[in-house]
C-alpha cells in the first residue's frame, strides 16, 4: 500500500506528545513529511527530534514542497478554520484539533467544503476512544440503557487556567473553560443523543476568579489578562425532550481539582462513566455492574487511526465535520445565551 | 403569656409524626385545641393518641366552636390553596406544608389575602434549619463565599417512588418529583441567592421509570396509575447571571438511593452543603475546611418555632408567602418549559 | 379456614425465640395449642408467656388431650427421629428443627413413614430464604449462571463452641459442627445442584481446639466433656462431575470468627452469597454485579410459612423429607470417610 | 573455587528473564557456557544478549563441545523427562522447572536415576523461597502452630488462560490449571505437612470457560484448540488424618483475577500466608499477628542459590527428585479420579 | 455471710449512674442503706429511686442513724478530705473519688489515717478495669514488654469543658484538667512502673482557650469564671530512668475530640493501649499484634467489687491510699513546676 | 555577577546526592571548584562524575590552590568544629551539616568566630524549606494560630538504627537518635517559638534495644559497637512558659517504622504539620483545614539557595550561627538531665 503523506501544522506541545507519535506508530499506513511552525528554528527542531524531513515557517512553502495527502492542525483555534480551508484547497485531508473553529459559521462552512470536495474533515475528540466510551456505546446497541433521556457531563477544574499558552486570550482561543475543555464532555453527550440539534439552549458564563487572581495549580495566570470565560453552565433541551446539563471550568470553589465526568441516563439503565458503573435492575433487584478489567487505550493512537480509517473510507467513530459543526453552534448558543 | 390556639388540618402521617410533635414541644407558647380531618373516627383517635381536646371532620364546625388563632395544613397539595384562604378568612395565621400550591396563581392570591389580612402565611421547609443551613448562612454573613454566582441543587431518589399516598396523582399533587422534593433544594437554592426571580427558565420531566413499574425501594408503585413526573431537571439564569441547574427524582437509574444535596459556588469560596465542606484559600494556599461537630439538629422543632416567631412578628427565617409565590411561580414555568 | 392446631415439642430457646413467634405471626393459618416440655413448670411458663392453652411434660398426653395437625419439633438431635415417627403416627405434620437425625437410617425411614402416610415433615433450613438465596435461585433460573460445576461452602467460627446445651455431647447431637452448622451450608449446597446424591464422599474430622480448651467467644466450654468434632472438612463429586468443598468449624485459627458463605460457580456466572456479588461477563466484557439493596428478610417467619403452604399441598422450598434424608446420608458418609 | 559450568536448555521467556538472571547473579559459583533452543538463530540471539559464549540447536553437541556440570531445563513439560534423563547420563546436575513431568512413573524414574547417579536432580519451585514461606517454617520450628492438621490452598485466575505458548495444549503439558498453576502451591501444601503420601484423592477438573471463549486477561486464547482443564479441585486426605483442599483455576467466575494463598490451620495457631498473619492465642487472648516489614525477597535468585547449594551438598530447601516424584503422582492420581 | 452496710455521700450524677447501680449489682455483698446530700429533696427522691431506705442532708446524722460499714464519697474534690477522715472517725473503710485531694498533705494524711486504722481507703480509676489494662498487666507478668523505660499518656480534649457543676472552679476542684482527666493516664502510667515517686518533675499548665471562651462539646462554659488549667503539660522522670510525657487537657486544638490513650514502651515490646496493640518481634520478624475480641467490661462494676475485695483483705487491684497519696504529690509537683 | 567558588569538605553521600546537586542547579551563583575528602581516590571519583576541578585530600592543599569563597561541611560530627573554624580563618563562608557541633561550647566559638568575622555560618536544616514549613510560618504571621504555646516533636524509628556509617559510635557523633534525627524536629519547634533559650530542660536517654540487637529496617547494626542513645525524650519549658516535649529515636516498640511530625498549639489555632490541617474556629463553628495541593518542594535546593542568599545579605529563613548555638545548647542540657 501507498503509504499516505502528512504534514503537521503548528510545533508546539500538542504536536510534540500527541499528534507526532501516534502518526509514528501508524508508520505502515502514513509518514510524516514536514512540520510547519511559525518559528523556523524550533520548527526544525521538532522535526529532527522526531526524524521529520523538511519544516517550514510557512504553509505555502510546504504545500508546494511536500504535496501532503493530509494534514495535521494543531494550532490555536482562531487559526483552524483558514489552515482547514487552505488545506481542502491543496485537496488534504484534515485532522484539525478542537474546538472546530471560532464560530458557528466558520464551522458550517468547514464542514461544507469538505463535502464539496469529498475530502475527510475530522477533530481530535480523543475521550471517544477510551474503553469507557466504547462500553458506553455496546451497552446503548445492547438495549442495556433503553432510551436515553438526560445526561450530565462536566469537566471541572478547581484552579486549573494554564499558565502558559493563549488559554486565557478571547480573540486567539474564541473562549475559555466551555471551548477547551466542556467541548470534550459536551461531544460525548452529544454522540449519546444521536448528535441532534438543541431546540432550546441556556446558560451563563463567569470569570470572577480568573480576573481576580490566586493560587494556579496550571501554573500561575495573569489575571490583568484574563479575559476569557473561567466557569461555563449550560442546559440543552432537544425536540425529543432529551436534555443535557452541561459544567466547565478552569477554576471553581469545588472539591476536586480534576472532575471529567458524564453520567447517562436511561429508562432501563444509567452509566457514570469514571468509573464505569451501570445502575439497572438484574433478576428483579436494583444492582450496580462494576467492570474492573476495562483496559486503558491509548486514546490518542485509537483517534489518530479513526481518522485515518475516515480517511480510507473505513468504517470510523472519529468526530465528522457535520458533527463539529453542530457542537459549534451549540457552543455559540451557550455564549449567545450567557450575554 | 396567653398560649396560642392551633388547629391540625389534615390528620396523617405528617401531622402525626412531625407538626403535633413539635407544637408540644412548644407548649409554653402554643396549645393545639383541635385537628381536623376528613374521617372524624381517624381524627378522634390522632387526637386521643395527642391528649387534643377536639375532633373534627369539617373546618366550618371547628372554626365555630375553637376559633384558632393558627392553624397547620398537612393535607394533599391541592387543598392548600381554599383551606389557606378559609383560615386567613377566619383571621387565622397559617403554617402550610410545602408546596405552597398546585398552581402560581393561588400561591399569589394566598400572599396577597395574607397581605392584606396583616396575618402570618408560611410554609415548612424544615431543611432551612439544619446546622449546615445555618452555618451556610453565616459563611455568606462573613464573606466567606464572596458573590454566589452558580449552585447546584438536587433530590434524587434512584426507586423512591412512594407506594402509598397520592403522591403519584397529578390532580392531587400537581406534580411529582419537582413537587415534593424539588421544591425543598430550590427554596434553599433561591435563598442562597436572595430569592430572586428568574429571568430565563428551561426544563424537561420525564416518566420512564414510573410508567414501566419496577423495584421499589418505597413500596410498590402502580405504573398504571402514575401520571406524575419520575423526575424533573431545571435550568434557571437570573439576572444578575447567577444560575441554578437544578435536579429531582423519585426513580432514576442513578448511584445512590438517596442524594440531597447542593453545591454552592462563590467567587471566594464554594460549599458543598452535606457535609458541609467549604473550598477556598487560607494562608496562599487552597484549602478544604471541614465541621467536624455540627450538631444535628431538630428541624422541625426550629422551623415550628420559627413559625410562632413569625405570627409574633419576631425576626424569623421561615419560608414567607411572598417568597412561596415566587417558587411556585418557578415551579410552573418549569413545567411549562418541558411541555 | 378452619385454623391448623400445632404444637410445640421442645420447650427450650429455638423455640421461644423462633418457631412460637412465626407461628404467632401466622394466626391467619395456625394456631398453637401446646407446648410440650421435660419439665412441666418450664413448659408452663413458656406457654404463659405466649399465652398458649396447654402444656405437658408428656406427648402422649398431649396428643390424647389436644389432637394437633401438626407438631414443630425443637429437642436434641437425637429425639428428631422418635418424636417424628410418634407425630406421624398420630397423623401429624411435621416441621423438624435440624439436623433431620443422627443417623442416615432413621432419615430415610422418617421420609418413608411420611410418603407412606402422606404427610408432610420438613426440616428448618431457614436460610433457604434469605434474599440471596431467592436471588441466587432467580438468577440460575434466568441462565445468569450457566451450568453449575462447582460449590465452596463454608461456616467457620474461630472460637465458637457453645458454653451451654448439649452441642458437644455426641450421644445427644451425633456430632459437632458438621451436624450443628455444616448442614446449613450444605443444604443451600445441594440445592443449587439439584439435590443429587454424591458418589464419591471424602472427608476429615478434628478435635484437637476442643479438646484443649482455651479462649471462648460463645461462653466456656469443658474440654474434658467435648466428645465431638471441632472442625470437618469434606469433598462431594457427583455423578455430573460437579463437586463442593465443606468447611465447619466450631473453632479453628482462622481471622473472622463468623464466616458463613457460599462460593457458586457456573459456565456463565459465578456468585458469591453474601454479600450477593455476581462475577460475569456484561456488554462483552468482565463485570461484577451487586444488589445493594436487597431486604432482610424474617428467614424464620417465611420458612414456617413454606411448611405450612407445603402442608396445604401448595408451592414450597423447604426442606423436604427426602432431602433430609440426602443429606444426613451425606454427612455419614463424611463421618465415615474421616474415621 | 572452580566454578560450575552451567548449559540452559530451552531459550524462552522463563530462561532469559528468570534462570539467566538469576545464575548471572551468581557468578562467584558458576558459569553458563551454554544455551540450547530449538531454534539457532534465537538461541544466539539470547546467548548474545546475556554474554554467554556457545548456542546449541541439540543438546548432542553441547554436551560434546561444552561437557557442563549443571543444566537447566526450561522446555515444555512433555520434554522434563528424556533432557533429564539425557542430562544425568552426562552426569549433569539437573534444574527443571516444574511440574516435574507430565507422568508419574517419569517422575519416578528421574529421581531413581538421580539416586543411582548420586546427582542433584531438583525443581524450580521458587514460592518457597518468599520472606512469607521462610517465616511459616520458622513459626512451625518453634511450635507457634503446634499440629497442623488441614490446609486449603489455591491459585485462582478469574481469566487467565495464557494467550501464548503451549498452556492449552495437552499433549506437550499434560494438563492446564493444575500443571501450570495448582502445583506451585500444592508443593507449598505438601512441605507444611512433611511431604506425605496421601491415601485419600478426590477431585474434578473443568473445561467451561476454556472451550466456550471470551474475554482473556492473559492476551486471547482459542478455544477450539482448548484441550487441557480451566479449572481442577481437589481433596487429599493423608495417614494421619491431616487433609488439603487444592483449587487451581485459568479461568473461573470469581471475584479477583490472581488469589494465591494457603491456608494452614494448626492446633495451636493458624496461618493465612498472602499477607502474613498467624492467629493464635497471646496472653491468654485472641490475637492476630501481623508482620509489617517482611522484604519482598528475590526468588528465583534465591532458589537457584538453593540448587547450587545442593548440588555441592550443603543443606537447601529446593524441591528434591523424590518430593517431585511424590507431587506427580497425587497430581495423575487428581486426574484419574476426576475422569 | 453479713452484707455491708454502704452510705453514699454526695448525691449527684456520678453516684446516680456509677456508684449505686455497681453496689447494687453487688447485693450478694453489700447493701446500700443510706444517701447524704446537701440537699434533702434530692437526697430522698435518688434514695426513692433505687429503693434506698434512707436520706440525710447530713453526714452526722446519717453516722449516728445508719452505722455504715463503708461509704462512698462522690462530692466535690474539696470535700474528698475531711469526708474521708471523718467516715475513718466512724470506722468506715471509704471509696473515693477521684482525684484523692486538693492537696499531697490531705492525701498523705488520709493514707497515715486508713493505716492507722486499718481501714481500706481506695481511690475510683476505674480504667485500670479495662480489658486493655488486664492484658497490659499480663504481657508484663508474661515478660512480653522487657523493661518499661518510657511512657506516654494522654488524655486530651479539643472542646470539652464542661459546661456544668465545678470543673472550672478552682477553689472546689483544686485544677482543672490535669486533676480531672489527666490523673486517669497518671495513674495507669504509674502502675505500669510500679507506681514510683519521680525524682524529677517539669510541666506547664495554659489556660488560653478557657479564658478566652468558643464554641463548646460539651456544654457551653462560662469564660469569665474559669479559673483552673485548660491544659497541662508534664514529664516526670525516675530513680530507675524510666519517663512518663503526661498531657492533658479541657481544650486543645487539636484534631480529636477525645484522646485518651497510653503508649507503653519496653525493652521487648511497646503497647499502644486503645485499640490494644503490641509491637514486637516474633519469629525474628518485626510484629504487630492485635486482639480482636477482647470484652468491654463493666469498669465501675469491677472496680467496686475490687474495692469490696479490699475491705474483706483479698487480692485487689484497686487503687490505695497509698498510691493516691503518691499520685496526688505528683500532681502537686507538676503545679509548682508551672507556676 | 562574579560566581561565588564553593568547596565541598567530606566526600560521602550526603554530597554526592544533597549538596552537589543543589549547588550545580544554582549555577548561576556558584560554582564548585573542589571536592576534598579523606581518601583521594574516591574524592577524585566523585568530582569527576559531577565535573568538578580539583580534588584533594586535605584542607591545607584545597585552601592554598583554590581559595573558595564558601565551604560546605559533610563530615562527621566531630570534625564540624575545627573544619569551620578553618574555613572562617580563610575567610571562608560555611554551610555545615547538621548538628553544629558535638558540645555547646564549640557551637557557641564557630558562631563567635562568624560574628566577629563577618562571614556567614549557617546549619542545613532543610526540613524549613517544606511546604509545609512554610505554610506554618504564614499561619503564624497571619494571626492564625495566635498565641504558640506547646509543641509536640517527634522523630521516631521503630528498627531504624544504621547500619553503616558512624552513627553508633560516640566519639564521633557525639549522640545517637537526638543528634541525628531530634535535632531536626527540635530545630523546627524552636523556630516556631522564636528560637528562645528554655530555662528548664528535663529528659532521659535510653539503650535498651541498641544494645540488645535484633532485626534491623536500615541493615544490621552491630549490638557490640553501639553506644549512643537509642531513644531520647525530653521537656523543655521556656521563660514565657510555653513547652515543649521532644521524642527521637532509631529504634522503639512503636507502630510506624518513621515518624516525622510536629503538633503545634496555639490559642487561637492548631497545626498538625503532615499531612498540614490546621484545627481552629470558622464562622463560630469548630473547623478542621486541609491543604491538599500543597507542593512537594525540593528542600535541598532551596537550603543551599537559602544559604547563598545570606551569604549575599539577603534575607534568609537558613538556620543561622547564633541559632545553632542555642539548638546545641539543649541538647547538651538534654544529655547531662539524663545522665
Amino acid at each position: 500500500m501507498t503509504l499516505l503523506k502528512a504534514a503537521i501544522i503548528g510545533g508546539g506541545n500538542i504536536a510534540d506528545t500527541n499528534h507526532i507519535p501516534a502518526l509514528k506508530q501508524l508508520s505502515e499506513q502514513v509518514e510524516i513529511v514536514a512540520i510547519c511552525g511559525r518559528d523556523t528554528g524550533k520548527a526544525r527542531a521538532l522535526a529532527d527530534k522526531h526524524g521529520i524531513a523538511n519544516a517550514f515557517d510557512n504553509t505555502t512553502e510546504m504545500y508546494r514542497q511536500c504535496a501532503p495527502d493530509l494534514v495535521v492542525i494543531c494550532t490555536p483555534n482562531n487559526l483552524h478554520y483558514p489552515q482547514a480551508m487552505e488545506a481542502m484547497d491543496h485537496n488534504c485531508h484534515v485532522f484539525c484539533e478542537k474546538p472546530p473553529a471560532i464560530s458557528a459559521q466558520n464551522a458550517r462552512d468547514m464542514a461544507s467544503r469538505a463535502a464539496q470536495k469529498g475530502l475527510t474533515l475530522a477533530y481530535n475528540f480523543q475521550l471517544r476512544q477510551t474503553s469507557e466510551w466504547a462500553l458506553l456505546t455496546r451497552c446503548q446497541t445492547d438495549g442495556l440503557l433503553g432510551e436515553t433521556y438526560h445526561i450530565k457531563a462536566q469537566f471541572l477544574r478547581r484552579r486549573g487556567i494554564p499558565g502558559w499558552g493563549y488559554f486565557t486570550d478571547k480573540t486567539m482561543q474564541g473562549g475559555g473553560a466551555l471551548m477547551d475543555l466542556g467541548v470534550h464532555v459536551l461531544d460525548l453527550a452529544l454522540c449519546a443523543l444521536g448528535y441532534p440539534m438543541p431546540d432550546h439552549v441556556l446558560g451563563n458564563t463567569y470569570d470572577f476568579i480568573g480576573k481576580a487572581g490566586g493560587k494556579g495549580l496550571l501554573g500561575n495566570w495573569n489575571p490583568q489578562k484574563f479575559d476569557v470565560e473561567d466557569a461555563a453552565m449550560a442546559y440543552l433541551s432537544f425536540p425529543n425532550k432529551a436534555s443535557i446539563m452541561l459544567s466547565a471550568s478552569f477554576a471553581l470553589n469545588t472539591q476536586a481539582d480534576k472532575d471529567r465526568n458524564l453520567e447517562i441516563f436511561g429508562s432501563k439503565g444509567g452509566v457514570k462513566l469514571f468509573p464505569f458503573t451501570l445502575h439497572t435492575e438484574v433478576a428483579g433487584e436494583l444492582a450496580d455492574i462494576q467492570f474492573p478489567y476495562l483496559e486503558e487505550a491509548d486514546i490518542q493512537l485509537k483517534n489518530t487511526a479513526a481518522f485515518l480509517d475516515a480517511c480510507q473510507g473505513k468504517p470510523s467513530n472519529v468526530c465528522t465535520a457535520e458533527q463539529g459543526a453542530i457542537l459549534q453552534e451549540i457552543v455559540e448558543r451557550i455564549y449567545s445565551a450567557s450575554s
